[in-house]
């Protein structure tokens, strides 16, 4: 594979042609704004088709869910390329659309890299948005020849890719991505008639929660749409957690624990850092004074002490300029870390 | 208030232990358990009660919800100091109790201070643990007298004091801190009968909205309990609105973005870093290997420019070892910052 047509030059489609650009691919935008693809092949992420340009290897519809189909039809029939991707955050729906539009399903691969950011647009665009993250792909119908040309540009994009059924796709993204946003926005929409006082009260724990309800709420519409009965299934089924916490609350101490008891067991599933089981790192909290340079020598002395900070945390304090950020690493190294930030004078707490 | 009293020294009392110590005022320590009592005194939290100890100036009961009263009652019988207060995440609750015991409620100043950590007992308590949090005053009956007296804690440790009624407290942090923390757990049980293949494609959505879901089972129920009802009061009105979101998913995509609209406007009110009016940052994205030193040297380079990292975002990349770190910087400065690290090597989207 080393033609790239990519369709839709948003923030995935302009990410894919900057990765794949990076691997040496040649890539030829395309979009119904031509604004839009002149600002993607500034940014490095191809070019603009020549007059009589030919087929690519493969093609990308980086295009919303809703849309695909229809430009999957459109792009088959003016013969773009020889193998058809998407990168639609639902799979199912797709495909039935673009059976009943009688596009040639034996050349499209169905696709969906998990990656994602809150900014949208190609001015977000980055090479490496998809480096590490699975990248699901839903053959159906395509033969082999075609699987392998996707699964290469997902390569080529640092992804790792990952074979499954549209339904069964649909059934996971609907559990750790759909489901999970539905959720944050109905806690967040929660406050909007509340008292100024209490958001005020805002710790951690609302900002976690709520943070991916700041998302874009047209696309969510379209995804949430699109995969409409797997959502419904799962929200059924948290909804009927939410019952039966809601008939524990006040009566049942035991029905309350379980439910909370369940949380922590599933929470633990999740997988750590790089894939693989979930990784208990040692917490070093250091106070920070929140001035330029802090955070540099802190990170310096953790360098300096032989120590990969392998995450970090930083709790936000509403009130006061001063800071406090946890250094997570591996638990053999927090005692050599924390001797080394307290020898150069800052409050490290054990 | 130059003495203090802290009775249960987990990780709240210990660490007001040790931000009172550090305001040079004298605590003494008392548990139930002598050696938890000891554990926090070799923390430097305070020291053990004299045989002939006079009274505290102020007695600051760290102890459940659900005990405060009962030992309320005591410290008042044993004549432990002049004023008392609690922490305790509840306070109608706590002040009923206390009223039905029986104790004297014109020394006692409901308190709550808002914050918090994962990790619980004395090991785990920090000095700072409250600098620039909200401490909540439910002042009840008590006298201006006594409320001074806890206000100069609470300013001892660096906090925010906020009165407020103890009712509008328990309603408040029902809906900022209890409702987001069973929501999470409620999320996160989702996942435990889900395939691992589901469970493998987790992003950053999935994290966020479960973190919390790894709190205490038993301390939760045991503040789900005390504060059932304000606690049921949003979980029912959340329903009702996933109820309303059900009702439209797949007919009605006017309600569904509705929904998803709302949950923006609720964010946005949340405060932002040192409280206030949310602030806007740029984010400036920068491709780190995981290697130790790396970290250091972005944020030596931010000091160097002259640029303050007011916060870091890290996003995971299961599969393979590079992170992407957003530095998230005044707009102002971002171009700077972007610049300073692009001619040093770093690979920056902008």
């Amino acid at each position: 594979m080393s033609s790239l047509a990519v369709v839709g030059t948003g923030l995935v489609g302009a990410s894919v042609g900057l990765a794949a650009r990076g691997a040496g691919i040649d890539v030829v935008l395309r979009d119904a704004s031509p604004e839009h693809a002149r600002r993607a092949a500034d940014l490095g992420a191809g070019r603009p088709p020549a007059p009589d340009e030919p087929p690519a290897d493969l093609v990308v519809l980086a295009v919303p869910p809703e849309r695909v189909a229809g430009v999957l039809r459109d792009a088959q029939r003016a013969g773009l390329g020889r193998t058809y991707t998407d990168v639609a955050s639902v799979k199912a729906a797709v495909a039935g659309e673009a059976l009943r539009l009688g596009c040639d399903l034996a050349t499209y691969v169905g696709g969906h890299p998990m990656a994602g950011r809150e900014r949208s647009g190609p001015g977000a665009a980055r090479g490496d948005l998809f480096v590490g993250r699975p990248w699901v792909l839903t053959r159906g119908d395509a033969g082999d020849e075609h699987v392998r040309r996707v699964r290469a540009l997902v390569t080529a994009c640092g992804a790792v890719p990952v074979e499954a059924g549209a339904e069964e796709h649909d059934e996971a993204v609907a559990l750790v991505s759909h489901v999970p946003q539905v959720v944050s926005s109905l806690l967040a929409g929660r406050l909007v008639d509340a008292p100024a006082a209490a958001v005020a009260l805002a710790g951690q724990g609302l900002r976690d929660t709520t943070r991916v309800a700041g998302s874009d709420p047209a696309l969510w519409t379209a995804i949430l749409a699109a995969n409409a009965r797997p959502v419904r299934a799962v929200l059924e089924a948290l909804r009927a957690d939410l019952d039966r916490l809601l008939g524990a609350l006040g009566h049942d101490d035991d029905g309350v624990r379980d439910a909370l008891a369940r949380g922590v067991e599933g929470r633990a599933r999740i997988p750590g850092k790089h894939g693989g089981t979930p990784t208990t790192y040692a917490a070093v909290p250091v106070v920070l004074r929140d001035r330029p340079g802090e955070l540099a020598r802190v990170f310096l002395e953790a360098a300096l002490a032989g120590v990969n900070v392998e995450d970090i945390a930083m709790e936000h304090s509403p009130g006061q300029p001063v800071g406090l950020v946890e250094l997570l690493v591996r638990p053999e190294a927090a005692g050599r870390l924390a001797d080394a930030l307290a020898a150069h004078g800052w409050v490290v707490h054990r």
